[in-house]
């Protein structure tokens, strides 16, 4: 059968040559006889294979030395409420900095407040999200213990091309849905963070990157699962971590490096959504919102110029073998997101699709 | 290659035919042309999954009605603070009784005080944990929010036979490492929680069987991840679930209902343990302490004439491709997993060749 084009924004399309190893050696994982699903963790075979998913990433996104790098249960919105028992009492005012540039970092803010004030930065609600409030009005807050934000947001398709000035403070990002999509630099930030299931593998499994004089700060009753020092003294293996997602995650890290690793996958990630925004804006019938500066390269959304024609736009795209097209339910229109699994050619189906669909309105 | 035999105590031996089946529709999963794994779980599809494995589970434990069926990220160990936060508040005493009975039991009793006092109902510790104190002794809290404990202690081997008395209050049980090993009254139970990686497949995910009128007294910062009625108002999805183990869960769930429900795995569980034990009661060279009353069918202990002969035991072991025989680091000696996918061939495998080694010591 063939693979289908999955434009969804998460759990998401993965490489298929991971999916055909992961199938392979599913009864047999490293000549065992046992499948990867059935090891324990504390075996030496498990740790040298978390070690090596742990190495590849250092080696891949250029991590320092003074960082961890931490495998945790659960998604990035387990992350809302971690980041502030952990980081919050960082400074005595207990207060977290929010950007607020969509769904995903008004949701954390919100989160966030449970341990702490909040102190906005800035708020994209009266530009409806298309774009970022200018620098020059951002409230920053000395104050503050962390600034957080959302590197890519999904549902509108907005993503930061440069990490946003914190200016003294540890930057927090959440990287979920564009994680080694392109370089990273870093050291520009307190704590980066990303859920599994878009450019990661499996939901289930959060990757968090933390600069280790963050560490030990956790509030008074911070659960130990969800104490980054107690995590990270153990090398996330506290309790039994989600082994098979973390050994998908090393999978996926060794196929970036195929691919010519991060630096390569920005020049595809660039092409491939430029080739859609391009279209999108030649036509009269297709249209984004979201300011140039800002459109993601994951998460290309567009509305059909006439909404009562999404329903046959969906199943006809369908036909073609183009899933999960449908835009967030809070947004409306269509998203087709653009993960590094997905390839050139799938972009290139659905403009020719959409440019077919067009001519036949 | 030859299935190896697998005695771990999590992540643990996984049915064959359930990985086959894995393995089988791995990138192409209910005709779609895409992995189970890349799927939304917002999908119609995923979520007609869900709901059969949720459907499968009150048929096979004859759930009533009045019980919620969630599946959360994470580990026990998450439960640990994820209880008392959503049950604590129940009595205005806010305290959790404790019925500590080894390594588990003790963890939880000491977590869940970070959310309220402790009343400790009876600690084996004077016992080493190879029996429960009796009932007799036991200082029950009427005061109490809940009186939690775990129906199987896996370092020891230790289980109960029946539900401990917990009295007027609800009774919170750990069947991490004993779930659908035998027939459950859920009814005498206020709420029930088992990790994946014993008798449910994978780590990462927890399912969780709780009374529906327990739910909604969560306490102001609970995360909202770790509130169960938020989670059960979303049917498990407030965000994105671990899929993948909860599918692969499902799978296991229809397996056990092919081996004929939980009467026969009770029986099958009992012949596979009463062999080991039977086989070790008659013998001078191997010994298990356990109070045979309390004795458990999921790990049986053991531990050899002279501590000095572990290392070789172990190692002639894995020869005849018997694996994870050792004992947790705390307790020592050697101890023998046998969930519900070790096959009753796998034990006399084992008793084979524990009865060869005695013979040439």
């Amino acid at each position: 059968m063939k693979r289908a084009y999955n434009f969804s924004a998460g759990p998401a399309v993965m490489p298929e040559v991971v999916l055909t190893k992961i199938q392979g050696e599913l009864l047999n994982w490293a000549g065992t006889g046992m499948s990867v699903m059935e090891i324990s963790h504390r075996s030496d075979l498990f740790v040298a294979l978390a070690e090596k998913v742990e190495r590849d990433i250092r080696n891949l996104a250029n991590v320092p030395d003074n960082y961890k790098v931490l495998f945790v249960h659960g998604g990035a919105r387990h992350q809302f409420s971690m980041i502030p028992q952990n980081l919050i009492s960082l400074k005595p005012a207990h207060i977290s900095a929010q950007l607020i540039t969509g769904h995903w970092s008004k949701m954390a803010a919100k989160e966030m407040g449970l341990f702490g004030k909040v102190s906005v930065v800035a708020d994209g609600a009266d530009l409806n999200y298309m774009s970022v409030p200018d620098v020059s009005t951002w409230q920053n807050n000395a104050d503050a213990s962390f600034m957080h934000y959302c590197d890519n947001e999904t549902l509108t398709g907005l993503e930061f091309k440069v990490a946003p000035d914190s200016g003294s403070i540890p930057l927090v990002a959440d990287m979920s849905s564009n994680i080694f999509s392109k370089p990273i630099d870093v050291s520009k930030y307190g704590l980066i963070y990303a859920c599994g299931q878009k450019n990661l593998g499996l939901s289930g499994i959060t990757l968090v990157i933390v600069r280790e004089d963050l560490l030990g700060s956790a509030l008074d009753k911070t659960p130990m699962m969800l104490d980054y020092k107690r995590m990270s003294d153990k090398k996330s293996m506290l309790n039994t971590p989600p082994t098979f997602a973390w050994y998908a995650l090393g999978l996926i890290v060794e196929w970036i490096e195929q691919q010519g690793g991060l630096l390569e996958l920005d020049k595809l990630n660039t092409q491939k959504s430029q080739y859609l925004y391009d279209f999108i804006d030649r036509s009269s019938f297709y249209q984004n919102n979201v300011d140039a500066a800002y459109r993601s390269r994951m998460n290309v959304t567009f509305s059909l110029k006439d909404p009562e024609m999404d329903a046959s736009f969906l199943a006809l795209a369908l036909k073609e073998n183009l899933h999960f097209l449908k835009g967030h339910r809070a947004v409306g229109g269509m998203r087709a997101s653009l993960y590094n699994a997905m390839s050139f050619e799938g972009v290139k189906t659905l403009v020719a699709f959409m440019t077919e669909f067009e001519r036949n309105v």
